[in-house]
């Protein structure tokens, strides 16, 4: 099998898409799915939010580079919700696009090995890319990166976020006057650069924020070796110029994921050719800004 | 229903143990769980997990203050072992024993409402806490102490683990000469201190880690709010002495986590007295240091 990155970027290359379709079921934001309709059960409406889901996949599959699947919404579902989780990563998988998980997983020792099986292993929940969060520092990201390159799968670091909030920690300057998110990106390219394939990418990715263009362009070179996923587009306020930074010369090394600005348009049955021009429509502005 | 810190020391001061004892499934640490035993079946293999460690739960129930549940292990074992998680989350509030749900979840807006409702809310993964990862800062943890605070339910914000890679980001000095592991403590005192209750303190408790006695004692006072999660005894290499700094004047204020030193003891069909003699014993070192 090829190496995440490689698949990725063929994918960028086959589909000319940079998109990254964000997978975030609320059940109750469309009729077809609202848990109303099925008398409140979980069951039937999580195979509701599997077949919605299904015909947006369907939908947008040749318009979009990959999926990206929220954990958190799909786990307030309860068993049925992870059940359709695994249903909706392996329809994604079997027509051959990468899938992201972002599980924003971290922990240390046999746990953290525990997770990178769960979600970059060959189980019911076995996706091509995780998203973990790097607080516990390499010994806990190692046992990722480890399964990563052993089963060609990917990950993408939380290095800078795109919420308000992400000042807190991440924009905190360090003693030696460098914000602690470039010292995560150093930390994320240390993991990195043994793993780097003819593409010059590495399966060792990082999740970097589009609303914040300057750290975005800055991280950018702090991460020579890393894919970024890059969230915050349309719905948090980033547009293509704010994240035109994340792609190298050849418009490759970032994909852009949005979820709210490409699904539960509207209320009606065409949503999924709804979702379509919306990826149609973001991928242009993507391209227009790279000259693409 | 009383507050999370309430139940909690009110197990405490009922048990005379601070122990919280962690549920780590290995299905191949024991010839009762293994999945030889099933022919590799997961359903087989996690109902064995949940007779395995309702056993231990029973046998152990009057010796420790809570149990602590590894959200890895059960994940790691498909959709088997996530109702198996939920099971044992079950078990363990029909008996009025809080139990802690390990995730270290994270994450922004509506995700991190989603992961509060998950595990705080009233789904089949309710639990009495759950550990959330503060890197994406404090706008991330809000949903998770807004949960806490309305559904009485408590949450400990990761400050410093036990992991010897715990030093990449959290001791990192900033530039008032802090480490970050100080910094975010204070974060959580700003997000505890309006929610402290009679007992002095809030739902907003905290990870500590046990094996660096003199960050767990500065930390404590940094804290003062929080109740502290103490993981790292036994298998990780803290003793009594090491974690004695994490609890006040009253012996209260703090749990001990310990999983792979009470739990997996031995291949025989006493295990479950094993890990009850060995929580006794643990408990015993911590009364003694703390001269309780």
């Amino acid at each position: 099998m090829a190496t995440f990155t490689d698949r990725l970027f063929d994918r960028i290359r086959r589909t000319n898409s940079r998109v990254c379709l964000g997978i975030d079921p609320r059940p109750e934001a469309h009729p077809l799915t609202h848990p109303d309709r099925f008398g409140g059960d979980p069951a039937q409406t999580a195979r509701a939010v599997v077949h919605y889901f299904q015909a947006v996949i369907q939908a947008t599959h040749d318009v979009v580079a990959c999926y990206k699947l929220q954990a958190a919404f799909f786990e307030v579902l309860g068993v049925p919700g992870i059940i359709a989780m695994a249903q909706l990563i392996a329809d994604v998988r079997a027509r051959g696009i990468p899938v992201i998980l972002d599980g924003k997983r971290g922990d240390i020792g046999v746990s953290a090995e525990a997770y990178a099986r769960s979600y970059l292993g060959n189980g019911v929940f076995a996706s091509d890319a995780l998203t973990v969060n790097p607080y516990l520092g390499g010994d806990s990201l190692e046992p990722f990166v480890a399964q990563a390159v052993r089963a060609d799968r990917g990950l993408f670091a939380l290095v800078k976020t795109s919420n308000p909030g992400s000042a807190d920690l991440q924009d905190l300057r360090l003693d030696n006057g460098a914000p602690l998110s470039e010292h995560v990106a150093g930390l994320v390219t240390r993991l990195a650069e043994p793993h780097r394939g003819p593409s010059g990418y590495a399966p060792v990715g990082a999740v970097v924020g589009g609303t914040q263009p300057k750290a975005l362009s800055r991280l950018r070179t702090l991460l020579p070796y890393s894919v970024l996923l890059v969230p915050g587009y349309g719905a948090q306020g980033a547009g293509a110029e704010d994240v035109a930074g994340a792609f190298d010369a050849d418009g490759l090394g970032a994909v852009v994921s949005s979820s709210r600005a490409l699904t539960y348009l509207g209320e009606e049955a065409d949503f999924a050719e709804r979702s379509r021009a919306a990826a149609v429509t973001m991928n242009a502005e993507l391209g227009g800004v790279l000259g693409l």
